[in-house]
């Protein structure tokens, strides 16, 4: 039986020791083994990376925990607003959706509009009209509201800042997976509720292919988290890739070029996972902190 | 003086000559020419190559001709829904917009997303408010009401087909320009009116910084027209740059791997036009036509 790997992370963010209490940690590490576990099940047994890294994303959404499904941050107007992307590298398929509210796993809509609709990307009304039509499970309001996310935001509002997810010692970002399975076949996933406070619109680098998240058998499995802006400007996740294919770099060189070198030059803090078909993984982050598992 | 260059397109798209007139012909020749002046004009004078991509892609956003602004195609609920993107290649600074109605220019306010606000992405009601606070010109329905768009949208629900524009030979798509000035510096931008009858929401490769526009002073400027979905799958804008900074091709060779090689590979209609610090022009496409001038 063929190798196969998985890694996945909670978001890039700093978590000063003064706040992080010995529970809160114990937390946040059972979450990532519970995600890691729920994804290593399907691989162990010949599934596929696709299905890993859905299984993976919609364990760490239903947590509270982090900033993306059940745990989203809200937005301006007190909403949740959450984007998602998934990709596989096989055949380099790819669903994204960003701006969804009331979807309990964007991910698995992500993963609907890849193999179900004609697109790769929908967004807001009618990326939930299509999930309505294909079975995607929805939330309540209030299954979306966590005190602390709440607070986040009064806290934002009074100081009118937006609040990018990692820049606040209480509180976790994007999540995301990459998985091999022993097919061989790589694929990547990203899920996120954005900035808190953010204004109503805004699109960060998670639905988008090729610079939240990418898959490609001849390279590699990226998923990112961080300055989503930065990551647009730079197609981080593709950036890998070709540094990999056209450059001839390994994973960990191409990694560490763009994260801790081209990223950093530009002001863009942050960090991702990556996987390469040989089951090799790297975790770089320029910023302070990030949990990740693998 | 340095030398300057700029190249147009307006859309992929097959024009047979059975229902193509004379008359039509000089219609669409005038409108490219005049978008080609209004950015040489800039250009020539010395001004930005930014100033130059607006400048000419506002000229075909105003015309009806092409599928954008203006002209843009009417959604499945009888909307103009559009979007936009714009890169300066000195500091890979850029900005985009996706599913935006009423915005009279909206590369115009994918500018303004880009120097005015914090953010590189915005998309629907968010971007109209952001729009609003920043003096961006709005127009009523009416304005974009054109009696061709129209029956599109009409014959494509009564075969229940989603129209990519240049599907059609009585249509043409999304417009966008690439230019260089005389101190060196690339920018790349694109505009599109999407598809005829696409469900709400559907976002294609033209707000995607890396797929639909990219430009780098390292490498090349480049702006797409084709089938989104698969320009989004292969990060078509960004890889051509890759090939050229991390494997050595040159823009030709770098243009003809992507276009007629990857892309016909899996399935991908349309092209591309691009730019390089020399004033080099390449104009691929793989469809069986498309509007482009330089």
């Amino acid at each position: 039986m063929n190798t196969y790997a998985i890694a996945i992370h909670g978001g890039a963010g700093t978590i000063l020791r003064s706040v992080m209490t010995p529970e809160k940690e114990t937390a946040y590490k059972k979450a990532l083994e519970d995600a890691i576990v729920a994804g290593e099940n399907i691989l162990k047994k010949g599934g596929s990376s696709l299905n890993a890294v859905e299984a993976a994303i919609r364990t760490l959404e239903d947590n509270p925990l982090f900033n993306a499904g059940k745990g989203a941050v809200f937005t301006n107007d007190g909403k949740n607003e959450m984007d998602a992307s998934i990709m596989t590298g096989k055949d380099l398929m790819a669903g994204a959706v960003a701006g969804v509210q009331n979807i309990k796993n964007p991910i698995s809509l992500a993963r609907a509009i890849m193999e179900k609709s004609e697109h790769v990307f929908m967004s807001g009304l009618g990326a939930q009209e299509f999930a309505k039509k294909n079975n995607i499970v929805f939330a309540a309001d209030d299954y979306f509201f966590t005190e602390a996310r709440f607070e986040q935001l009064k806290k934002a509002k009074e100081t009118d800042s937006i609040v990018m997810d990692h820049n606040d010692e209480k509180k976790f970002g994007t999540v995301g997976a990459v998985a091999l399975d022993t097919l061989g076949n790589l694929a990547a996933g990203t899920s996120t509720g954005g900035m808190t406070n953010k204004k109503h619109g805004r699109v960060g680098d998670t639905p988008i292919i090729g610079s939240g998240t990418y898959a490609n058998n001849n390279t590699c499995a990226i998923s990112c988290t961080g300055h989503g802006e930065f990551f647009i400007r730079s197609v981080v996740a593709y950036d890998i890739s070709c540094l990999m294919e056209y450059k001839g770099l390994s994973l960990k060189q191409a990694c560490e070029k763009v994260v801790m070198d081209k990223l950093v030059k530009i002001g863009g803090e942050g960090g991702l996972i990556a996987l390469d078909t040989k089951g090799n993984i790297e975790l770089p982050f320029n910023s302070d902190g990030m949990y990740r598992a693998s």
